[in-house]
This record gives structure tokens, sequence and C-alpha cells, in this order.
């Protein structure tokens, strides 16, 4: 029998911040908000079928680190190859980091799985 | 002659966790991110003034720490009475802390002179 509380599949964002920059811990939530806005506004305005499960489920989500910007970088290229909705955020660097520095990749909601399969490796901001 | 570039009054969104429960860094990252999604989400709805003014200024964000739940409530309390659109993150508790604890409290979009009045005093995250 369906669990009624979680109707759709298991679906989450995934935020990856990029470890190299040492951000303070309240710069990198800062930056994580910021990408986790931009998705859900960007999955509303196309409607993407994973926002609906998203929400129902508690929106999920969770914050791993990448070592380098190359990194960062690859694992976007992989989301957008399996058509995962993918967001990098730039600081307007105001304090800690030069202006336009990229700081943060957001992913999302999609699947778990298919994030997983591109984020399993990745260690816990 | 008025910048162009910051239309509207400055507009900022203010992210406060609760410093007593020692959230990890990503931890506490996922908490603002959810606070931040749901004020969006809000003022969307709601149609408020400040949003707009807020993503032309680059939706600027700030990570605070209160040290008590108590003083978490104050603050939220106070933030009402002032008409500033107030949420509270309660965890899923799969992780650090117990199911339903309160981990953050989001505030705004508002204008920083609205925010900083109630918020000023408190350390960054």
């Amino acid at each position: 029998m369906p669990d009624k509380r979680r109707p759709g599949p298991d679906v989450k964002m995934v935020l990856v911040l990029r470890g190299e920059l040492r951000l303070t811990p309240g710069k990198a939530a800062v930056q994580a908000a910021h990408a986790a806005v931009l998705l859900a506004e960007e999955a509303g305005r196309r409607r993407l079928p994973w926002l609906d499960s998203w929400r129902a489920t508690g929106a999920k989500k969770i914050a791993l680190v990448v070592p380098t910007l190359e990194e960062l970088e690859q694992l976007r290229r992989k989301a957008v190859a399996r058509g995962i909705p993918a967001i990098v955020v730039e600081d307007a660097g105001l304090t800690e980091v030069p202006a336009g520095t990229k700081t943060c990749l957001g992913l999302g909601p999609a699947p778990s799985a298919e994030l997983d399969a591109i984020t399993g490796e990745l260690d816990l901001l």
C-alpha cells in the first residue's frame, strides 16, 4: 500500500559548495539559500513535474562540498546532460570573495536516484 | 541622481539560526535555504511590494545567529509586530536534531532599515 505522506518519487535538491573557498558557515548558508530560491523559481516557471513532489515530501535539501571549481563545473555538466536543473551562484563579492566568484552549484529538484548517481561520492558540507 | 542599478529601497532577507543547536555548516545551510524558499514563495503569493526590489538588487541575504529558542521567538514576535514577513523552520529530524525542532527564523524580504532595527545586535553565523 503506498504511503500517502510521500506521494511521487523521492525528490530533493542538492546544494554544492566549493570547499577551497573556506567560506564561513554564514556565507555558505547564504549561497546555498540563494541557489535554492533560484532553483525553486526556475522549477515553478518551467512547471517542472518534480516541484510538487518535492514540496509534498518536505522540500528535502542536502548541502555537499566539492574541492575545486573544476569539479563543480564537471558536476554541472553531468547534471545538465541528465536533464537535472542546475544553476551556479556567483557572489556579488561584497565580503569574503571577489565579485563574480562561483560559490555554489544548485541541483534539482530532481529524483534522488538521479542526483545520487552524480553526487553520491561527495562529502557533506 | 538615483542609482539605476538599485531601484527601490534597500531590501534583504535575514536568516537567523539557533546557535545552541550547534548545527554543522551543512545542516545550517539547509535550514537557511528552506527558510529562504518559504519566504520567497510567501512573498510571491501575497504579492508583497518588497519582492521585486529584493530580486532587482541581487536578492540580498544575511545569516545571523541567536543564542536560544526564547530569543528566536522574541525576534519573531518583534518582526510580526512590525509587519515583517516571518517564518520558522521546523526540522524533519532525520539527522542532527529531534523532529519538530525549530532551527531557523526567516525574515523578509523587507527594507534593511526595518530588519536592522530588530536584528542589528545579532552576530553573524
